[in-house]
């Protein structure tokens, strides 16, 4: 199922082909793909190229590992992720590996990492779900995190399924539409809330 | 000048191309270009759909409001930042609008959605180049930012420039290798420290 993002200006196709749906295929993803996904995490850009990011994955081929990391998720995302052939964990290393202070940003590259993953599966006409909805702490203790480690968020992977074997619930939501707020919401120029001149006026001419 | 990433699995060439340069050209950016890297954003994923992003952006065109973004950069980032035609600073919201709880994502989603912009960049030929180096405070007393409002990160964004007009140290780091850890440092599977075979082993394939 292609559910194509509605755009008021034009953006790189694989772009606007990625989303978030909870049917995949039972069909699996081989190891040369998955490694292909992580080496787009891998080249991302982070602060001081500390590459914060570390993953949890494990695929339907090996069930206790694969398991274990279900049995991070809340029940409500088990109902539909358990479809997935793949399941991944993004972790997040929050203090600077030389020297020991607080990384600010270890959350925010964690997500630029996992957008060029998300990307690159899209590019191979996988798809990516992440959830906030598992449990931090199960993770820890079941993965032995260390102290300065966070689990950031869960994610199942795979090609795209039939939406109809979903529960009613979920399979009303994977065929509503699609929403963001408009770029005149967040996007500002000068002071905080005034909606900047350059989304205002989008065939404006630069003056010099 | 390019500079692709050296990949020991294919990627995109999107992802491949990414990097973060300090030398720009000072072409101007027409707004229509900065709407869809605005619009590429607005798509990203986001916890609970919460997109819990905000930009400050300027360009040269109105030169008060880009100095008071280049005001907000360290020294050694206004160096050559300043070449470029337009910066902009992210910023999170990191309580839930609805209700006031912590978004433990927000930083994380904000990573989500510039990847998205800076993919889209490098799809025009754009370059983005992030700073972790400003000053959050002096954004914060600059744009009156509201208190559940905090910056991210900022960024240089515009066509490659000539890297000879670099001072010498930083013309120097532009032209050397780009480097990461393998991916066999950072995916685990089953425990933590463990590399997955997954990525150990490469052409495995499914048994299932």
């Amino acid at each position: 199922m292609e559910k194509p993002a509605e755009t008021h200006y034009p953006i790189h196709d694989l772009l606007r082909q990625r989303w978030s749906p909870r049917a995949f295929s039972d069909r699996a993803v081989s190891h040369d793909v998955l490694c292909s996904l992580m080496e787009a995490a891998r080249w991302a850009p982070s602060s001081s190229n500390e590459q914060p990011w570390h993953f949890l994955i494990a695929t339907k081929e090996t069930a206790v590992e694969y398991d274990r990391l279900l049995s991070c998720l809340n029940d409500s995302n088990q109902v539909w992720a358990r479809l997935a052939p793949v399941l991944a964990i993004s972790i997040a290393h929050t203090v600077f590996a030389d020297g020991g202070e607080t990384n600010r940003h270890a959350f925010h590259d964690v997500g630029l990492c996992v957008e060029n993953l998300v990307i690159e599966a899209t590019s191979v006409e996988l798809m990516v779900h992440q959830m906030a909805g598992f449990s931090p702490d199960k993770v820890r203790e079941l993965f032995e995190l260390p102290a300065d480690c966070e689990a950031v968020a869960a994610m199942a992977i795979g090609y795209p399924g039939d939406s109809s074997l979903l529960p009613d619930r979920l399979r009303q939501r994977e065929g509503s539409p699609r929403s963001r707020k408009p770029i005149t919401d967040f996007v500002f120029t000068g002071r905080w809330g005034h909606p900047s001149p350059i989304v205002t006026n989008p065939i404006g001419k630069e003056t010099r």
